[in-house]
C-alpha cells in the first residue's frame, strides 16, 4: 500500500498541522480539537466529530454558519471523552452546546460521557444522533453517514439566527426523520495507519450498502453501468423517502474523480425523472469520505422550504458548497 | 478496470450533462463548450479548455471572476478547432477574446486554427500559452499543468476590472515567467474511455515528474516518506523559482484524499521553512487533476502583491477557493 504520509503514527497530527496551514482561521487545541480562532460569542455552539478519514468531515465544516468545533479521533477511531469535553468547554458561551454524533457505539458512548462531565461543570449540553444509513435494517443500529453534513449546515444556520438549543434539537430531529443515505463502492479504503484495506474485492465487483469505515456492503454484485447502480440505490431510498420533491446529495467517497460524480448525477437525475420526482436542490462533491475509497453515496431528504433556505445560506466553509 | 460510467463513448457528454445539473448557472453549447448563462457584456472574454479528465478544470472555472468559456475535448484529447471557434463566438462582446492554452501540440494547433478563423470573422483574439511544467528540460516543450488555474483566476480578475486585452496578455506573460510546477504520482490514471492505465508501476514505487495525461514521470524511485518527496520537488522548483516569498499550490491529482494533501502541505511548509522561504498564500485542493490518479503537484510563483490580490478576489467558482 502506498500513501502520502510521513509516519503511520503521525497521521492525525500531521493532517491537522496541514489543515491549520490551509486554514489560518482555525486552531487546533488538545491535539485533536479543531475550533474557530474567533469564538462565537452567542448562540448555541455546535460540536461534531468522530474518527478521522472522512475529510473534509468534520474539521472542514468548522466555519461560520456551520460547526464551532470538530473533535478528531485517529483514523476510523472514536475520539476519547476528554477530547470531546475540551471541545465543549472551548466553545461554550452560555447558550448551550449541541453535540452532533454519528451513530457508532464508540462515538455515542464517548460523546455521552463528555456530555455528562460537562453537565457536572454546569454546561448545558444536548445531543442529536444521526442514523441515516438505510443499508442497515434495524433503525437503532443505523450508521450516521453523509446526511450528517446536512445537519451541520442546518443546525449552523439555526444557531446563527439565535434559535434556542431546545428548538434546534427539535428541528434537527424532525429533519432527520426524513433523511436517508446509502453508499456503494468499487474499491475499499486503504487505511494508512494499519496498512490494511477495508475489504477485499475483485476487479469485476462492487459493494452495495458499504459503511464509511471500511465496512463491506450488505451485497456484492458484478459492476453495472451507472444508471443501474443509481436505480438500485434510489429504489432502496424510496422505500422510506416517499416525497415527490427532494434534496439530493451525491457524495464522493474520497477517491472518486469529479468527472464520475457528475456522470452519477446525470443518471440519478434521469432515474428520478422517470419516477416523476423533482430535485429542488443538489449537492455534489466529497462531503463525507472514506479515505481514498472509490464510490459514492446518495442522500435523500424530503424538500422543505425552510430547510433548503438554511442549506443555501452562506458559510465560510470551503467544502460545503461544491 | 472499474469506473462509474454508463458507456465509454458517452463519458464527455454524460459528464457535461451532470455538470449542468450541478451548476444550473452554466450552459453547454455545441456539445462541448461550457459557458455562463449570463454572458459578460463587457471586458475581455476568457476561453480555456483542452482534453477532459482534469476536472474541475476547465469547466469548473467558468464563473464570475474566472473563465467565460471552457472547450472540452474527449478524455486527454484536444478539442477540435470548430468547437474552440464556437466558444470564441459565444463569448465575444467586442472587447476581445483571450485564449489560455496549455502547451500541448494538439491544443496549441487547434486553438491557433480557431484564432485564425475568428480573426477572419473580425474578432480580436490573443493567446497565452502556459508551460509551467519544470519536469521537461526544453522550455518550448514544457507542458501546461496546474499553474494554468492561477492564470484563469488572475486573468479573470483583470478582465473584470476592464483591463485591455493587450495589457492582460502582457501581465499574464510576465506572471508566467515566474510560475513553475512539478508533479508526482503513486498510481497511474485509469482512463475510462480506453480501459487502459496511464503507465504500469509497482506497489513500492513512485513516479516523479509525471504529466497530467498518464505520461509517466522522468524518474521512478522507491516510495519515500512525504517530507523526502516534498524536498525533491521543492529542490527542483528552486532551481528556477528563487524568490524567498512564494505563492504555493498543492494540487491533488484526483484520487488523493484530502487528508493526504493536508499532510503533504505540512511537510512542504516544513521544508520551505528550513530553507528560509515564506509562503504568503497557499492553495490546497484538486485544481488540475488526472482522472483518479493518486499523487500531487506543487506549483510555485514568486509573491507579488497585485497578483495575490487578484487570486484572493471573489469568484463564483465553487472549485477555486479550497
Amino acid at each position: 500500500m502506498k500513501k502520502l504520509i510521513q509516519e503511520k503514527t503521525h497521521f492525525l497530527n500531521d493532517m491537522l498541522d496541514g489543515l491549520k496551514i490551509t486554514h489560518p482561521e482555525l486552531d487546533v487545541i488538545a491535539d485533536a480539537v479543531v475550533v474557530r480562532q474567533s469564538k462565537k460569542q452567542s448562540g448555541v455552539a455546535l460540536v461534531s466529530g468522530g474518527g478521522s478519514g472522512h475529510e473534509p468531515a468534520h474539521a472542514g465544516y468548522v466555519a461560520e454558519g456551520m460547526l464551532d468545533a470538530a473533535v478528531c479521533g485517529e483514523v476510523f477511531t472514536s475520539p476519547t471523552p476528554d477530547k470531546v469535553l475540551e471541545a465543549i468547554k472551548a466553545v461554550d458561551n452560555g447558550d448551550g452546546v449541541l453535540l452532533i454524533v454519528k451513530n457508532y457505539a464508540g462515538d455515542v458512548m464517548n460523546f455521552e460521557m463528555a456530555q455528562e462531565m460537562a453537565e457536572m461543570e454546569g454546561i448545558r449540553v444536548e445531543t442529536v444522533i444521526v442514523r441515516d444509513d438505510i443499508a442497515i435494517d434495524v433503525v437503532e443500529q443505523r450508521r450516521g453517514v453523509a446526511g450528517t453534513v446536512l445537519v451541520h449546515k442546518y443546525a449552523g444556520y439555526l444557531s446563527e439566527r439565535g434559535t434556542s438549543i431546545t428548538e434546534i434539537k427539535e428541528k434537527i430531529e424532525a429533519f432527520l426523520e426524513g433523511v436517508r443515505s446509502i453508499g456503494m463502492a468499487l474499491t475499499p479504503p486503504a487505511v494508512p495507519t494499519t496498512g490494511q484495506y477495508g475489504f477485499d474485492i475483485e476487479d469485476t465487483e462492487m459493494e452495495i450498502g458499504i459503511g464509511i469505515h471500511g465496512e463491506k456492503g450488505l451485497e456484492r454484485t458484478a459492476v453495472e453501468p451507472v444508471k443501474a447502480i443509481a436505480k438500485r440505490l434510489i429504489e432502496t431510498l424510496e422505500t422510506e423517502v416517499t416525497a415527490s420533491e427532494l434534496v439530493v446529495m451525491v457524495n464522493g467517497m474520497g477517491g472518486t474523480p469529479l468527472s464520475e460524480l457528475n456522470i452519477v448525477t446525470k443518471y440519478v437525475s434521469e432515474v428520478l425523472e422517470e419516477k416523476g420526482k423533482t430535485v429542488k436542490r443538489w449537492f455534489i462533491g466529497d462531503y463525507m469520505t472514506s479515505l481514498d475509497m472509490q464510490g459514492f453515496s446518495l442522500t435523500f431528504a424530503p424538500y422543505d422550504k425552510a430547510v433548503v433556505e438554511a442549506l443555501n445560506a452562506p458559510t465560510t466553509s470551503h467544502y460545503f458548497n461544491n
